[in-house]
């Protein structure tokens, strides 16, 4: 609810180095039409891990929501991003997409958001709004490229890079901000912004319901997001690991099976008995083991995309069955709307753990040695100067 | 109509391996309770090639039709099980599952089929009726394994070898029998029992329409046959090929377009263009460009076995834009129905090459070299001896 100080019009969309800026900028409210100073944390290289630094957010326009961001969820994708895994970037960059916060100002335009409501923004902030996907609702799949919520070109806002949700602030579209429900925990509700929405959408997709099995390979932010979302649909749930230590943690998140992906006589056990695997292994893998375990019209969704190949498909396997072996990227605006009202009627969130913005750069190293149950969280005050946070 | 010399029962099923055979028993009907020795043509070894057999066919039981064959479709499997290539067979061999012919007997308890109707036999000639797959009418994806026109154990005849469509006669069960409306020429008819059924299978679970874009991948038997359907169901058709000598080819079969697939610049003109992939390669190939042309939401089907391993399946592809690669095998007895009545009401037949029983070791190797237009199809009356057929 302190999203920054305001900077005066005409509004210079920049990002600021500045160690001390942050404690400077963290409390006051904008006067109308000035944009706000967010306290941020970014990287300004590849390898200089994450540091201080000050965005300046616009003022709202018509149809803008601004948000005081309370919790961002810490995705692989912000690691490889700001790590420069992911192709060249343009630095300084804040990531963070799994964004929840109150509304703090809303533009003349918007009806559909008052300050004071609890709301979330995920992976993408805008779209070309004309395209077949952007008008079936799937502006994921925008066939001009949908504008990401951070290190992306900003079409609409004079090709400024996208800034994420380590900050105090944001201002973002109205058609791209989710309400979050009230009876959902804030900080636990962030990773279903892009880790909920993700595995939910292929399992909508497929249509899951009441006594399908699902099964999901791989148990970290995304996987225990499809063990909780398919238990909440009605399906059995087995979990694929390659791990003996996490059966008892797939059990505890609710899963009805475990099967050890690396013990064939377990695998030929499970020949021809899952409905729909949600693959988030984002490392290459042999699939046909897991093909074998799916029944006649059954499909794997694969939604990690490994940086390396994959080995083969044997197209054989699809035949002998009519399966589908298919991808997903993250939902539309209003599946993802439908996902959190989903959870709220289920009492699902992420299991998670929060970091101050002090533990960053940890928890980024954390992350990728696979040491998280099952999500971090960054608890945006702490971005604030300590005195500023005791007045809170 | 002269499906061949009756055998005195208890039935006796066997394979007789005699030139003269074929000449002594080709013209005569079965008493009632007797079966029939069909002449034919199969393999004795893998190397040997098609010589002329003698196959005993069972009585017809209760629920059985006796088919006099007229025609049958060769199949590039029939090359791949006769020789060998699919692993062990039990020979003598007798292939064909494109099978086109008369009823000349049919069962005490057969209501539905009369003797003198047109009837097909496809790829499968029994299944266990009880697995979800048989009761949803998918009985090629029968969980107990379905039962082959030829090469199979058949369980509910004593666990004998089925014996194909090479051959004056057939004996099967009703429910696996096929009526082929009477306005669609027999012989051009045969080759929609294998190529026809498992094109149209995937077109229509796609549910392919009236102005959907379909790409088919190889221009042969099965290639040629996606073209003519998907055309028939509306669609615009884009034929993909290696090679610049069947672009008129392709046109001529009434694909709208055609596309060089090893022309990048064409290729990346594709891109985002297509809704549909019928890939009736059996070669391994590079499906990453083709899942390029895809549009969100496609779907590429496989419907080809390469015996060695596909290049790796980027699943970046697969993700950015919602993308299934898929298989499909054949289809359901209900399914190949509906694409004969279709096939009847759009006009569609194979375009196809009529051989004798003498030229069929050549045209397998003709099939190999690929040099067909698109499918050869066995008159079956020249299984019988010349002075007989003369007859008439």
């Amino acid at each position: 609810m302190t999203p920054g100080r305001p900077v005066p019009p005409p509004l210079a969309l920049k990002i600021t180095l500045d160690e001390g800026a942050a404690e400077q900028v963290a409390d006051e409210t904008a006067a109308p039409g000035e944009g706000l100073l967010a306290a941020a944390r970014g990287a300004v290289s590849s390898t200089g891990g994450l540091v201080p630094l000050t965005v300046a957010r616009r003022a709202p326009k018509a149809d803008d929501v601004e948000i005081a961001i309370e919790f961002c969820g810490l995705c692989h994708s912000d690691v490889h991003t700001t790590r420069g895994e992911w192709g060249t970037q343009n630095y300084p960059l804040v990531p963070g997409h799994e964004i929840v916060g109150r509304v703090s100002r809303v533009g003349s335009d918007v009806d559909d958001f008052s300050p004071g409501d609890l709301v979330g923004v995920g992976c993408l902030v805008d779209s070309c709004r004309e395209c077949e996907s952007c008008l079936d609702g799937l502006e994921q799949y925008c066939e001009r490229g949908m504008t990401g919520t951070y290190g992306a070109k900003d079409a609409r806002n004079g090709d400024s890079i996208t800034q994420g949700g380590y900050a105090t602030s944001v201002v973002v579209d109205r058609r791209y901000v989710l309400r979050v429900p009230e009876n959902l925990d804030p900080a636990a509700a962030a990773p279903l912004l892009c880790a909920g929405i993700t595995t939910f959408s292929p399992l909508r997709r497929f249509g899951v319901e009441e006594g399908d099995v699902v099964g999901v390979v791989g148990l970290g932010g995304l996987g225990h997001m499809a063990v909780k979302l398919a238990k909440a649909m009605g399906a059995k749930v087995v979990v694929f690991t390659t791990s003996e230590s996490k059966v008892s943690a797939a059990l505890e998140l609710g899963a009805d099976d475990v099967i050890l992906s690396r013990d064939e006589d377990t695998m030929a056990a499970a020949n021809r008995s899952v409905d729909l695997i949600i693959d988030t292994v984002a490392a290459p893998h042999d699939l046909n083991p897991f093909f074998r375990t799916l029944r006649r019209d059954g499909a794997l969704f694969q939604l990690g995309l490994p940086s390396e190949a994959m080995p083969p498909v044997n197209p054989g396997a699809l035949i002998r069955r009519r399966i589908a072996y298919a991808g997903s990227l993250i939902g539309g605006i209003a599946e993802t709307q439908e996902m959190l009202d989903f959870c709220a009627e289920h009492g699902v969130v992420s299991e998670i753990e929060i970091v101050g913005a002090e533990q960053l750069n940890h928890a980024y190293d954390r992350m990728v040695a696979g040491d998280v149950k099952y999500r971090f969280v960054l608890d945006v005050s702490t971005l604030q100067a300590p005195a500023e946070r005791a007045d809170a």
